[in-house]
């Protein structure tokens, strides 16, 4: 994601109907400068309240299913400090259509498990840990994460994407949702426009609390320059955290707009990349939902000269 | 509470070193208008997106201590029905004082023996469900109910009352707290300020999404003219629903004020008697928390003038 | 803008670097339910304090520059009811550029003649009323207004549009500020991304408060989607109401979802009336700023695919 | 009111039937980190967009009353610099009972001349400046000013009191306004409970701006402890700044505690000495209101006792 930034991801994936999981987004140090901001509320992210008040994350963030915060909230909790309470951040999208989500698969072990997995670098994306079972426009969608500089800082974005209606994507300005129709790929049966995103937005760059909350809202442009139009049914909740420390010296204001820019970017990258690293997937009832195919897109932003 | 919402305890209390439990507050038909405000965030109220976004309360309402907020949170998710998702509305306060809260005593069994134990009308108040193992204002605390008239309405408070440092306490004006100071009734190691107060306001009274904030920020005053500042370490989080037909005609604004006094008085009373049913406990590793003793109490508030 | 809504200017404009006025939109009946939502809030919209608190616009809004703002407002105060008190939505942006904005031109008489002007059905666009003197993505910007149905409902957008940067212009997906770069339109010593945008959404659909902040939030993404990206100076402020009777019915939450889409694309089609009908703008100092010239306009979505 | 801030006030005051005026607070160097927080919103604080996207005070604060907000906010506009733009922080009272308010006699010099007033250390209190025309709990309110430590640290609190009812006035828990009712002091006509409340609450102890709303919220917690109930015809704003150099290091969360309660005293505070220094006025259609007496309060308080 960025630097400090550690992401890992238990996958939790059994034949026929078990396909779901946990991701994780460990800082290098807590507490850290912290906000938000939310495109439509119809979603779950814990520990907000305390991030509005105190202006910090104090915990690693979690994402998982709708069913299955509570289990890895308490889980978060287990694995800060027994002695001390937490109020850990963890975020759900709704897997319920390819995956049992009712029989709540999603056990401590696997927060445990996703902690350990957690890493600098590159890191899986696509159908991998809370993205297991995700739709994103109507394709398989899932975790994806892109980052992009901003002057001598750069802005990391990792998105769990299950939101979304077909017609509705653009990338680039280009409308990929409306030139692959479910004529060309199809869609039997998924409920778009019904899921949500959730989104971290990680930066290096030395920003106050509400600074976070700002760059928080660059993200939701993000979302809406790809078709996002934050339906009744979704939960798009964006979380900004900086590395910076928190009593070192900040940015001011007006240095800010090159980060929001590259939040804007990184969040529109990390939703296509979700798209491009998902494949195409069976679960719950014998449903498939396909991924993005990729000759199909390449050739349709050349058709509208894009260079890919 | 009011007509049409039940409350329901079940009280998790083993010796030597178990004080926990679950309270719920459950309304006769959701999906019911609902709002928010927060004194000091620093503790755990789920679902509150939605509720934001929705102006919508969409389950029954349950407290718990703060290890045990997502075991209770996903028991609903589970009780409400499988098949649908849902976004409960779950808080906490710390009990770790008298409670071994890193146990993880509470099961998703005891959510549903407390909405099995729902019922309206008199219901117990103090060492009870999620108050059992409560401190207020450095003596033995736990849930109280008041209600209070408002023209032809009525308005319920209900508090798991955690919070407060004893020389702050303030009754009716007087000075409980300072009265009835350590070499009274002693506090030996109690936390003072460490806790939090999760108060819900129910009201019959036909209003508005923002309407319930509005008198959400009504309670906050409550705790403030019985002595709580909403200390940094504090979770004092208010949550309101009307439980009237939300398409039903509603109060023009200028008719809330009396609804206001209304749950101002309310919640004062709930603390009170949060405090007055309240029995000395003891708990982990033999620590003892005193009740607030009602003989004493009761010779103060007639020494500074009040009749009892 | 939408029927029961009336839209009225006052263009002050005086050779040779007088380049301001008054925009009003006034229902035709009030109070109203209403909300809003801010993208950046580097800008002043008086009033919203009491709509948030009330959920009510209880006054007809008003447009005109920053430094014309309190005048203005004062205006309306005494055009309501001089013995009553209220508390008016006006809002401004900045033009500064072309306009001796610290003269002060804007008068009180101003703000009634606007509203004596008021009128529904086809109004003038561009570079009329409080758009005069209004810069957008580096060519002349000003007043657009468009509308969108929505089942048997429309939304209505009005905007007066001085924001963002050349390079950003986005128009349906097609990067028209990179293709329109200073070589082809100059823009010498525009500020660019300096400016400011205000959106009023006007609705018959019956909504309620927390409703009318939905919709705000949907022209948030419109803005988004044509390449506004609420830098860091400048104040992004969406308002909107309900027409509807606020007494009466409401529509329920899973029922706006075609409401968000209309008030995402009539936002784009506000942008982009505000560019397309204002004309090249000389003011204060001899600076001139060029209107989006329509043959190179169309010339350009032409290319790109896109019917004219 | 602390060191580093001055007050101004420019009274505007002619028989019959003027009385009203201009209060400032003028921070010796701007921009300071800012917050607020609202109890009742039926008010107008103009500038918090700006100051809850930047975190910053960027111009003197003025209080006048409510028709006046205008011409006041367009007059510091041009105070603070003519070329550049300005968000200024000015908010009201209604006055409209002693004072001719819809005559708006008011103008741009009179807040010069507060301005020119300003100064640090003890300032007049009670009928000056914008509290000359104010009603509080039914006796004749104004400005009042109060300040108390907070370890290194002073909190500082500045109210134009116009707000709340006679029975709920409560000073230190006795109940004064029950005790000195209609037959001891006469309210004829006066309308109560129809004001409003401005707190401006200054620091030198280094917040971050959310640090600063934090003890916007414990003002409201003390206009509660005195009998305000945040009616809803009230306008109870509470706006917050650290005098402290913006860049330097700041306190942790867990070190305000302090902060808090010295701020809830202090506005306790201020809302007496805006009694207390108060006198009995006269103005529009020959109106009197009474201030608290001085002798009867003082015995009131020593029935309870209470020294004083």
């Amino acid at each position: 994601m960025i630097p400090g930034v550690r992401v890992g991801h238990c996958t939790v994936s059994r034949d026929p109907d078990v396909r779901t999981g946990v991701t994780v987004i460990v800082p290098s140090r807590l507490p850290l400068h912290a906000g938000f901001r939310v495109l439509n509320g119809n979603g779950e992210m814990t520990g907000l309240l305390w991030v509005r008040e105190s202006g910090l994350l104090t915990t690693p963030i979690a994402l998982t299913n709708t069913f299955s915060v509570g289990v890895v909230r308490d889980a978060v909790v287990a694995a800060v400090d027994p002695e001390l309470w937490a109020l850990p951040v963890v975020a759900e999208t709704y897997d319920g259509f390819l995956n049992d989500i009712a029989g709540m698969h999603v056990t401590r072990e696997h927060l445990f498990a996703a902690l350990e997995d957690a890493r600098e670098g590159e890191v899986a994306q696509g159908c991998v840990g809370g993205g297991t079972g995700m739709i994103c426009h109507g394709f398989k969608g899932g975790i994806g994460i892109a980052s992009r500089p901003a002057g001598e800082f750069v802005v990391g974005v990792l998105v769990q994407a299950n939101h979304g209606r077909r017609p509705r994507l653009t990338i680039d300005g280009v409308p990929v949702g409306r030139e692959l129709g479910p004529d060309v790929v199809p869609l039997p049966g998924v409920p778009e426009g019904a899921g949500s995103i959730i989104v971290v937005v990680a930066t290096d760059a030395p920003l106050l609390p509400h600074q976070c909350d700002r760059l928080a809202q660059r993200a939701v442009l993000g979302i809406g320059r790809t078709g996002g139009a934050g339906e009744d049914s979704s939960g798009d909740i964006v979380f900004c955290f900086s590395t910076a420390e928190p009593s070192g010296a900040h940015r001011a204001n007006k240095e800010l707009d090159d980060l929001f820019y590259a939040t804007i970017e990184a969040t529109e990258a990390a939703i296509l990349n979700a798209l491009l690293h998902a494949t195409t997937t069976s679960g719950r009832d014998g449903r498939v939902v396909h991924a993005l195919p990729h000759d199909r897109f390449e050739e349709v932003m050349r058709r509208y000269g894009r260079a890919v």
